[in-house]
């Protein structure tokens, strides 16, 4: 039985086989739908390169999840404000859990030493918190309905948020 | 048995029992954490305005949902840019479902005549299609892991996104 030893984490290609594998997963939704249509249309070509990183075994998608570069201009999580990736759509098809797919792709995204952001549902907060993450300060205006999860390679800091702001000028 | 027609919505004032009252949702996250904590170290007054909406039948808290006016200045959906509304967490406790409180929720959000954003999970796209939401075209750099869904009153139309301009360029 393959585990993450085994296995290597590589970009997807949008094409027909990788869409159609996307329906395997829980989370597909109007970006994939997008994705489809964009191929249909002939806006993208086939074969194009997409923000997604997937695990293969064999000709069967088993993990995936995405991945994208968010410039400094927009940081609000960090401190100074950088270049960070935001992750989000990671899930590892339920027969081929335990195995550590989930892990290895989570440390394909490490490996960037850039800090992550991602927003995990209340069953994979546990998860990433032995990744290294931990939740993110919450700021109404920024967050809205997530539940921002960080990581931070060494060096970096979280931005110092509102609440903090206001922690510490009430203790005044 | 109280239905929707015997019941109405109000905002829910930031207080313990309102906090205590949140843990019986299953969308309870940072954001209320962050509340408790506020409260806890009175950064926040007891019996504070909060972001949420909700409905009681008697003592008890059966729905909720946040509510947020996000200036025009950062609108990305509509056209013209306008001040519109983030809707969030909206929740009717399982044994309160099917009376309509939830519609009750949405027509109260509805009835301030904005445009409305929300991120409809799986199982509720079809509540928000019958509400007259639509989803609105992907645009990965402003949704990322979500799947907006758009409400618009008469007059207002969607923004066009990149994908429509892709289009557009490549039929000519």
């Amino acid at each position: 039985m393959a585990d993450a030893a085994d296995v290597k984490v590589e970009r997807l290609l949008i094409n027909y086989k990788t869409l159609e594998d996307f329906k395997k997963f829980q989370a597909y939704g109007n970006q994939e739908e997008s994705m489809l249509r964009d191929l249909e249309n002939n806006i993208v070509e086939n074969d194009s390169e997409s923000p997604f990183y997937g695990i293969y075994i064999g000709n069967t998608l088993v993990a995936r999840m995405s991945l994208y570069k968010q410039s400094k201009k927009y940081d609000r999580y960090f401190e100074p404000p950088q270049d960070y990736l935001i992750l989000w759509k990671l899930e590892v098809l339920p027969q081929y859990r335990k195995r550590g797919f989930g892990r290895k792709m989570v440390e394909f995204a490490q490996s960037f030493n850039l800090p992550i952001k991602t927003n995990p549902n209340m069953e994979s907060r546990e998860f990433f918190e032995k990744m290294g993450f931990k939740p993110a300060s919450y700021e109404l205006e920024r967050d809205f309905g997530e539940n921002p999860y960080i990581w931070m390679p060494e060096g970096v800091k979280e931005a110092e948020g509102k609440s903090e702001e206001k922690a510490k000028t009430n203790s005044k």
